[in-house]
């Protein structure tokens, strides 16, 4: 190791300081998935696989706290020679806890089952985050949708005013979306890995299942049935319900993105980012970085579902191109989710501008309303002759006594009723 | 219609010839979604939508039954003013009813009501294809793991023989994703689309809730809580549902491509595909197949993902994004089925040459077992000795008394437990 | 073949009925990249071979004229045994030119060599129709840039009003897209493919380069330095190229979208796709045609620059899973750049709208210049003062005689000399 | 900032430690893309645009050596607010270099200007790197492409031999698409970004163009024809340039894991990663990590077109989602190159097993020269009287007198012609 890869005071080989990841910056999920936190886990899964063999206490006892000796940035350059960083995990282990203690280190397991272990047990401490993020939207999203029940707003196709909603049923949609990912995400199984060099677990005793049995309960991860070094069924579902995630909060990202454009101003951002020379500018951050985790994340679903054809009992490459992904998947849906809460905990919400925005088609927002009333050709008619008559249609709805037609708010059909329903959902 | 786009006999407008879809060509998959298909699921949701309506039932037979007076080709360009095939059918429909039911059709409706609605329809159907022959080769790949739960094999990492394992298990461990493929696809919920122009139902009578229920009942469909034309829930489980299909049948095709190579011949595909300057050759072309479909499905797969975030009540593009990635996701996946049933029914298994290959490292295969009984220290000894002596690792290991750890039988662990396990699973 | 297989007149096994394709249905993309056009190249592909060997020009004449009496979806069918098309369509040309020029069909090729030639001529052909709607929209964007030189609208940034900008530069931007994409597209070289078995030419007669490079010239593609049945550089140029487009394309269509949203309206499409229910519904639907285009074809290019590393002397699968997505990629592109044309050539433009949108902030939109001529402590100053006595930021600049800095027009920077030099390039 | 996020010694907020990269840990390319090389990039963006301004060169040397003062992590952390770090970056200037020259700092620029140069500035010096390891590769594939020219082995297609080929013609092929890798790599555009806050330069003074252009000059950019805030034309093409760099490697990486396997045997890496426990085990790590690259690549490139329909003069998500991925990207084309270097300085060829190898088919290796110089009946002829005699090919065409046929050097066709041609390419 180079004099500039040293690291005097231990503190070397944190995480990226993330000058380009403002969304995970600084998060609980930057912490839990960066490379001390992986560190960690490694280590846990060795000592849960000293334990599970029947170990001595002390041993398993001294696997586990060797992590505090161990420099993640040397692991990570000793991890080239053999392509994974468990390699010289093993070695530095056994190194530390000594002689007596060596022989009970990664015995009968290989690189894969513990750090496919680790990632698991990386995931479900991050998926706990985002679970609590994911709750904390919807509790912020539920009274929005309440109080903005029958609060009516133009719904909008294709850029275009279409018919009036309303702002409850886009809230009480937001929440079933977070709640979908809620429930997907909380689905997903989290099983250990242990299956020894190439899954029958030869090395790993006269009870092998046993073994792996024990080991997945000492990590509080599920047994699977099989070892999984090539059944990947795990990281897809896991995959999968992150990045469902990310697109589910990316929807409210969405929306909030054309609803708060300067001409449409129906709702903000609790604090909006600022700008020095643009005092005016209050940016929606918020939803800026949700939107741009949800644009991330299916990439790396793809890499992910693409290693599910993972050849012979550990394929060549296809394991390898998993990690980077799934980690930064973890990540995005840890950033989007905490962007998420505060989005929804601080968004504000203008009446009075969707009241305008109502408005501004002279009547037309309903015309729909005039079509199923009075019949396409009578409705044809009047758009027809406020066109002729140089007045809006609104005003020609008036003047045939269809007055009566034009409000906006008695034309939003089930909205009400849909959003109580969708709030009966927990 | 230019006298080119004509089709006298009514046949034109017929799905892809299938040039550049071996897999697919012919399947009925291929049938299940092309066109006609789709266009039928169009027709049986605007019939479903009268009688949701309460229309006279020989209203909506008389819409059900103008699908055959329909010309696809006609409709798929007249699809081009407004973007989407529901406008011009709407229409179609309507001319072809005649005027006594015509305001029965569409009636409330909104496009995407019925396009989301038909292709929920044909993924029923195709996912009843697809679990069908998941099905076939579950049933065809528990007897071969059943038959080889003993059959020892060289097991791979990495390229390189590492300790054995058996046929079994890897039969086994190819159904068990088979398996985890069928409760995905099974599992998702299809609902039926039915929300109006903007979600609130509201041209839809007076009860509109209870006439959507209607709509899903009469369509077979679910009912979703809340209209969900940008809360795409449903399509991103449909997705994943379908891209993990191809991804773990491509596991059992990834393997079959290594195993049949021309130097390890340890299965064959049952019958080959020729070549007539070549008559030696017999490609794995089911198992070709397969694997080029898992290498497109994840990224079918991210284009739906990227729909998620659908802005507004309808969004311009992320909707129109969809519908081809999602068809052809249905495809890919009732080609791979289709093919994994007939890979799997037709498998030939060569344990000779398994049994051969276990021999082409010398012993060394075993290595492994010689460091767990005899220690590390002991077993490179050995292969020091081995290498000095210039003999195998196997006669040394044989004149050092240690030749009865030499059976690659005898090492491996809990394969032949495990494979039982697995195909308790029903 | 089965009876519902069955195509009496020969018109049976044309490409998509399209309903699914509203952006390409009708296409001469579409055209130009369906089966019967790919069976066309597939043939002259073919005849090219013979000539370039020296066969009796009856003999080319014959192979070249077999064409129509191919039934595209027999072959389509009959690929399904080896798993490509020019197995089945070599045994038919060898039927349909009879015994005595048999012995020059596919003469020292192997299938490889026919199809990937075949989608490179499409591919060419393909070219030159985007190429030419690129510059229908560039030459229809080119007076737009001109005409708006100096027409001030806001410039939007995280989609709020930042300063003012024009509608020249905007337009002069899609403008230089739309030639990017034509450069790099028409830069793109498409080689002939010949190699026979395994990319040695061994079958080819005695002088194979010779014949390889009059094949390459026959056909009017480029010769190659080696042959690339696995040195996929032409594909991933092209992909690329395609891509490419769709995305610049997508730039436009996003932009135009934003602003002709009804609260926006500064642009409209020439003619919106209609609403029987709501007559006042103008949708952007080239726009939108253009944008889902562009959300699909990443992921294609992601399949195809995956197929890049494809193993030995053809593969197993990583060929067979790019002709789908090529073939999509042309499509997309094709149906991007021609409803980009009519776009471009059809765009209003409202210059009102954005003289009343850069009104809307009250003066905020040139705070930038407040601070560059005023210094920040004074800009901020006029904001907070604005803001203590509820006036508008123009009506306390104008009080405290900055009125004159309040033009946006005055605050468009370089903005009109990028145009013109923009628009110098051809 | 917490206690925790402190940093005593200004050595935190490293980048990675890398444990799950093991393809770039240690490598230049990762020292170049860290969040320090970032860092220094801004700032240099920062100083560049000073002395384009004409400002003291005092001032300018104060900004270019403020970056020794700041600390990365809190910049990062700052981020947050404003969901980018020029924001506070430009503060943290202005503080560092005091009152005299603050206003040099950032002056009439936008965020975007400075990181969107200083990834510009990023991607220069990696591009360096990747071109000059991937020149390595290619000088050390040259030789053996010459010294092999005439070496046989099987040519394989779809996993099954089909006729002789030479590794040399293998090698050239590597190496020719080394040099495509290069070519495209070489031949993108990097500029500098100037637009200011909606591209038009407003703030930049009376000469913004010759301002722009300087500060091109100053940084050894190109200078752009159009602010490209939203045109992302730059990003598109290195994308693919870099993307299409890992696929063109893998290529070699998925060739090496193929022939090395342990029933091939035709090549080994020069060192293998080994195996504490299987100490016959050398696996072939580089390989192993390029196609990791590879198989990650892609989707990086797909999420960067995806976002080049970036709406405005600034995005809300689609700039935000390109920083991680372009990164990356640089990330895997830099660990992708520098192992291929290795990899091809060090590979072990042989062609003692590629002729054993060669004989497993019985002679069926050269069947085709049967079929063109017998014809095919004769060949099938001799093929069917082999099975029926339980002999093999070879010994039946023996027999029948054709023994000559049989040399698999003989039916190499122009491999040796195309060798020469390859290298002759610079």
């Amino acid at each position: 190791m180079s004099s500039t890869e040293r690291d005097p005071d231990g503190q070397r080989g944190r995480e990226p300081a993330g000058l380009l990841c403002p969304a995970t910056a600084g998060t609980d999920a930057e912490a839990a998935t960066d490379d001390r936190a992986l560190l960690r886990a490694l280590v846990a899964a060795e000592a849960a696989l000293a334990r599970a063999q029947g170990a001595p206490a002390e041993a398993a006892d001294a696997i586990a706290s060797a992590v505090d000796t161990l420099d993640v940035r040397e692991l990570a350059l000793a991890a080239r020679a053999g392509g994974n960083p468990v390699i010289p995990l093993a070695s530095a282990l056994r190194a530390a806890v000594g002689g007596r203690w060596a022989r009970y280190v990664h015995r009968g397991a290989t690189s894969q089952d513990i750090l496919d272990t680790a990632l698991m047990l990386v995931a479900a401490r991050t998926r706990r985050l985002v679970l609590g993020d994911l709750e904390r939207a919807s509790a912020a999203l539920a009274p929005l949708a309440a109080e903005h029940r029958d609060t009516v707003m133009p719904g909008r196709t294709l850029t275009q005013h279409a018919v009036p909603t309303t702002f409850g049923l886009k809230a009480a949609g937001w929440r079933s979306l977070a709640l979908d990912a809620r429930d997907r995400l909380a689905a997903v199984v989290l099983p250990a890995q242990l299956g020894g060099a190439a899954g029958t677990l030869a090395a790993l005793g006269d009870s092998p299942l046993a073994t792996a049995a024990a080991y997945a309960r000492e990590l509080g991860l599920a047994e699977p049935g099989l070892p999984w070094h090539t059944l990947r069924t795990p990281v897809a579902d896991l995959a999968a319900a992150l990045a469902f995630t990310c697109g589910a909060l990316g929807k409210t990202a969405v929306d909030v993105l054309t609803l708060c454009r300067t001409e449409v101003g129906e709702v903000a951002e609790g604090s909006g980012g600022g700008s020095s020379a643009m005092p005016h500018k209050a940016n929606p951050v918020h939803a800026t970085l949700i939107a741009a985790a949800a644009r991330q994340a299916p990439a790396h679903l793809c890499v992910l579902f693409g290693a599910v054809p993972a050849e012979d009992e550990r394929p060549a490459g296809a394991w390898h191109a998993e990690w980077a992904p799934l980690r930064e998947l973890l990540r995005l849906a840890g950033g989007a989710a905490a962007h998420a809460a505060q989005l929804a905990e601080g968004l504000r919400v203008f009446p009075g501008r969707m009241a305008e925005n109502l408005a501004r088609t002279g009547g037309l927002i309903v015309s729909e309303r005039f079509s199923v009333e009075l019949g396409r050709a009578e409705a044809k008619r009047l758009i027809d002759q406020a066109a002729a008559a140089d007045v809006t249609f609104a005003e020609a709805a008036d003047t045939a006594g269809h007055g009566g037609l034009l409000a906006p708010a008695a034309w939003t059909g089930a909205a009400g009723a849909l959003v109580d329903r969708a709030l009966q959902r927990a």
